[in-house]
């Protein structure tokens, strides 16, 4: 059994609603009169993160990349629920959590601590949805412009030279993400490569993504046909409208158009490379 | 740093009231007129389970332990985030899960997905509040009688003998919280041990717990003595003012005193034996 048929048996589970078939990063949780927006991500050393990585940096990824996905919905975050693991230097697992905590305003709720090695740590983000519905990835329509918020490549670049924090304490978009929310018809964060998560966004909207490779931002340096098929900038990708006037920085990177050969178009050809990091 | 240095710096990170001081199993999260109530507990090969286990055991006592988080707070269950790993026999995972999900009426609201070896499972539960305030374990007052809904050691059996379910299958007492939620001063589930558990609850009551081992309820077989500081039965322990009835079936197994030299006297003395599991 390989992940996609896991996840393909999973989905014969008894399923909320809000879980919408397990095909978007967040469920939906309609309580009170309020709608949460709810995230569950793990990371394990030696596979999202390299052994001898200062824990400091871990506490602020496994948040950063939950926070990214509440992002993606335009949702406040509420409070996280953190899965530690008392690691060596579990010191600085704290202060790095204290820095992403602070930096964005979120308080701890709660959560768990084992002792288990090589670590694997988990979070669950909560969110407040501030625009409802939240964006899916899947609403997206042909004639749509496609954009992002900023450039790729420097996570990359961060990883390969060891320099710089794009890779190591990547930034959610909260704040783009929550001015957008009202305005796009889908919208999710690049954390597994762009042309992927474009052609992602593009199969869940019944769409072809199409992609000008010179219109995407790209970090100073990197290489701009790899810096496309990386992830970990967590940048928002976002369909709007033609004519959308975006209320925060962001570069039209294409448009959305009827769904052809393939989900994703680059330069107006089918690539003929491995589109992003694919889970196994 | 061990484990009790670690959670102590956690509770200097910016915390969210709901996370009670990060001393109690749930986080409580007031919104839109509701009361969620909110955990998460994680379960790794080795540490939590033996290796070998069948997934399907593993994916009820990952859902298991944190519902009966829920059932100490009267909770009733909303949905599960759960942070699965692809193990080999990821079909018997699946269908664990099915089952209890089944069995407790619990969808599921989404999660994610990794490969990490040894496994180490993730699960965040989110319960909707039936009564409110919820029962928290540091509410019980001297005079109070202290109560547990069934017999404790049945999972050491378990555990032992490879017979039976209680240890793979342990089944969280989730309409017994609901009916007891209204009316107890104190309420936890028992996972670490009886002795041990009812000394936390004293603890932070700021009483003594004064319990009578002859009138613990233990499963057919087991020693009393070594039945009361074995964890995993998961029933519930719980004070309630003296002369309660209690609308389900319950065993009075001593009281709550005067906080005294010790948070927990057995027959009248402080006992000679480690109280339950303490975690590292």
């Amino acid at each position: 059994m390989n992940e996609s048929e896991f996840i393909a048996a999973l989905r014969t589970l008894p399923l909320h609603p809000g879980a919408q078939d397990l095909r978007d990063d967040t469920a939906i949780l309609a309580i009170g009169g309020e709608t949460l927006v709810l995230t569950h991500d793990a990371i394990a050393e030696g596979v999202h993160y390299r052994p001898g990585t200062d824990p400091f940096d871990v506490a602020w990824k496994l948040v950063a990349t939950n926070l990214s996905d509440l992002a993606a919905k335009g949702a406040e975050p509420v409070g996280l629920l953190v899965g530690a693991v008392l690691v060596d230097g579990a010191e600085r697992f704290v202060e790095g959590l204290r820095a992403i905590l602070t930096e964005y305003d979120v308080p701890l709720l709660g959560g768990d601590t084992i002792s288990v090695s090589p670590a694997t740590f988990g979070c669950t983000a909560i969110g407040r949805a501030t625009v409802t519905p939240v964006p899916r990835r899947d609403g997206a329509r042909p004639g749509d412009g496609l954009w992002i918020t900023g450039p790729v490549g420097a996570a990359m670049l961060g990883f390969e030279t060891g320099q710089g924090s794009a890779y190591l304490r990547p930034r959610p978009r909260l704040t783009d993400g929550q001015a957008l929310a009202g305005h796009v018809t889908a919208m999710m964060d690049v954390s597994d490569g762009l042309l992927l998560d474009a052609s992602r966004m593009a199969e869940a909207s019944g769409c072809t993504a199409d992609i000008t490779l010179a219109k995407v931002p790209v970090a100073a340096g990197a290489d701009p046909l790899r810096a496309v098929t990386w992830g970990d900038d967590y940048e928002l990708l976002f369909a709007a409208p033609d004519g959308f006037e975006p209320p925060v920085p962001a570069a039209r990177i294409g448009g959305m158009i009827a769904a052809g050969k393939a989900p994703l178009l680059l330069d107006g050809q089918v690539p003929g490379i491995a589109l992003g990091y694919q889970h196994r």
